[in-house]
């Protein structure tokens, strides 16, 4: 579709020769992302400055050839992969954290800096960036504003779009604009720098943002709660948060995964148990003991046929064990999974679970659920055998029934992974034909020869599992 | 410039002849808002249901006509002006609370709510909806909205736009779409939520809106403390902060203010001090002695002179009591004022109001300045006569050099007010040219005959005082 001769001379002018890669074999580490789907870009440029991006993009516009950014190429849904070739624009070198103001709580970073790492700086401050998505270890936080990543704190402190304040972007055309501002409060003309969290690199790439800092809890108590029956571990996420403790942690185990992981850990979980709730709180030291002791006193009144307190920390890391766990427990039931992180209100947890369980029975599938019970995310994992097309295509048809059910019970197709590829077929299942029509005319709008990150998000026909 | 041969009939036939006001003396009282600004609708329709307003709506699609959407008009800016004359779309009859959902702490409202009578009805069910515009007696959540509302309470709780999840809103061509989720994480899609906060009525009329609770605070505590110098004051509340406890309300009164209380009320204020904080801290009562004494002994290590910690609710009351006189005390030293609602980086404050000390001695102006200290929200009063052409003349000179100011401190023009008519010569001021061209694309490809609320915001050589 595009042309595939791109202005390698050009590219070198400007981002210098040592940043532009060639090579198959250095062109093939850019292909792919964590969904395990593939493409091979034409070339790889690894820009300095953020005027080196927009010359890269003012490029694009000239000869008409895809641009596509990419963090960590951790996401899990295909949104950084280089479709149909083009360019792909690494931000891995954009990697200084420019600031970090402690009377201001802000901080304005490159987008290449790793989420962890920045947590990790800003704590030597006294300050608290919450958004903890499972990659955070590797992931960057341009990707993570790119993808809106989530994580298990959210049902405390929300996702990456409640910290980000202000962004530098070059736009598709290759104008490089700032939106938002340093402070919370800021409503001069339209919120550009919310449009672009969660757009998936369809609609800017950053090359600078300002991120909003909390100070740091001084504390946090873990305990672990085990309940015969789902819908009582359910009531019990309620009214914890009723009790108005909104824990920073709410961790469900549906019981497909506790017998997951005590296949693989044999470390005496109770396998007849519907769920494990890992809880965490973190705060001020002083109310800390006793929100924990309320949550126990809460959990056994719900049924809980076991609790357990975390009193030192080796104790916390052994009750995070089973958690931790998961995704190689998984790896043992089946080589492959679709993991699609569905999203409900919280009270509809119970009723999802149920429906999922009919799912795996119907389709004879092993789905095992997990994931952030506070804010309604599970994580629901089809385990499968690519290879088997049998399997992967009974897989479909629950996904199918799955995303059907998700929006009946008033939630979201996706909590923190996002559209990319993967869901792209499934987008006006929820957002409607309107809505998605709204949200092509934006992209239409500023980026007219639809230069940034195509075939992604509005693409709907895609066999999106095949990969 | 558009056709004044609305299509009453059509109006009559879709929202009934009751709710279709076209006398003089009606469409007056839809003309204005709290800027002062006028414009007399050519009609005024009060739909009653989301599907009246899209009917209207795509009445307008058809015949070219403009439609105003309008919550209370209690704006500031003149966004809700209908400029040129159209349609006058009022949400006040869209007035029903459609749920509270204590579980998962959410509500679904039509716009007409009033803000305050909604925090009150969900303080029933032990929630809290914090945000607190001035306005909140009487404006609509539809407008707040609309304009994305702030208060004092942003420093801790947010804005309007951190407690709106989804919206059904009926599009600029008629077409009724729902955004956003009920829950906190959902990354579906372009964020059309957020992009519609604070939009100003210009990209949808909002007809139900999904908001988010928190659980309410048990208590609050209050204090004031009088600072002789405002630097001492500010690092204050910068240290308060640092010391992680982040208070509800963190009101400053600078030297100016104090005075015209003074003047109006002669409660014994210190007009020689240079700043007085009015801070609350609330939440969980085992917390607050304990953080309101904290504070104080750090108002007192930053050099306050006296400071006092109200023991009772009428202390409480008397401590306010201050605060609350300001309005009508300005009231007092000029008919006239011109409210900026400035915000900087909170430890820029001392170097706003030295510049604006500045400012009201070379242009021989009385400017009172307060707000929201603790994010940086300084409400800027130039004090004046809209008769004295020269006085005013010199409040306009005044006003652009503290715009200048602002951004040269990295703040921005408007932390609350919005853009509407009177600040939109300055939006590229702030957003520049490719900023300000990126947001009308927007509006130009989700509105191409600019039928929702034209006139406002990208309208850049209006005489904005003179109303």
């Amino acid at each position: 579709m595009r042309s595939r001769s791109l202005p390698i001379l050009d590219f070198v002018r400007i981002a210098g020769k040592e940043n532009v890669l060639t090579s198959p074999e250095e062109r093939c580490c850019y292909s792919y992302d964590a969904s395990k789907l593939k493409a091979l870009p034409d070339c790889v440029v690894l820009p300095g400055t953020a005027e080196e991006v927009a010359a890269l993009v003012k490029l694009a516009n000239r000869d008409h050839f895809s641009v596509f950014p990419r963090g960590a190429g951790s996401g899990m849904v295909g949104a950084s992969i280089p479709v149909g070739g083009g360019l792909v624009i690494s931000l891995n070198r954009l990697n200084r954290i420019l600031e970090v103001d402690s009377d201001n709580m802000t901080a304005v970073v490159e987008p290449g800096v790793v989420t962890g790492d920045f947590q990790k700086r800003v704590l030597q401050h006294g300050l608290f960036y919450p958004p903890d998505p499972a990659s955070l270890p590797f992931s960057t936080l341009g990707g993570n504003v790119a993808m809106c990543a989530g994580g298990p704190r959210a049902v405390k402190y929300g996702v990456t779009r409640d910290y980000v304040l202000g962004l530098e972007v070059v736009l598709p055309t290759g104008n490089l604009i700032r939106t938002g501002t340093r402070t919370m409060k800021g409503v001069v003309g339209y919120d550009l720098t919310r449009l672009l969290v969660g757009s998936e690199g369809t609609l800017g790439i950053f090359t600078k943002i300002i991120l909003r800092l909390l100070p740091a809890p001084e504390g946090v108590r873990t305990l672990v709660a085990i309940f015969p029956r789902i819908d009582d571990a359910a009531r019990a996420v309620c009214t914890i948060i009723r009790n108005r403790i909104i824990p920073s942690t709410l961790e469900l185990l549906d019981q497909a995964t506790l017998q997951a992981v005590e296949n693989y850990l044999h470390m005496g979980l109770p396998i007849k148990c519907e769920a494990l709730l890992l809880i965490e709180v973190d705060g001020r030291d002083k109310l800390l003991d006793d929100d924990v002791g309320r949550i126990e006193t809460i959990c056994r009144e719900a049924e809980a046929s076991e609790t357990e307190i975390a009193a030192t920390p080796s104790d916390r890391e052994r009750l995070w064990q089973a958690r931790r766990a998961i995704s190689p427990a998984l790896g043992q039931i089946r080589p492959g999974k679709i993991n699609e992180d569905v999203t409900v209100p919280r009270t509809q947890i119970p009723a999802l679970i149920r429906a999922i369980r009919s799912l795996a029975e119907k389709y004879r599938l092993v789905i095992v659920c997990f994931g952030h019970a506070g804010d309604g995310n599970i994580h629901t994992n089809i385990m499968l055998d690519r290879k088997d097309r049998d399997e992967l295509s009974r897989a479909e048809q629950a996904v199918h029934e799955l995303f059907r059910t998700v929006l009946d019970l008033g939630g979201t197709l996706s909590g923190e992974h996002g559209i990319g590829i993967t869901k792209s077929p499934f987008l006006q299942w929820e957002v409607g034909a309107e809505g998605f029509e709204a949200m092509w005319k934006i992209k239409h709008a500023l980026d007219p020869l639809n230069i940034l990150n195509p075939g992604k998000m509005f693409v709907s026909n895609r066999a999106f599992f095949r990969g």
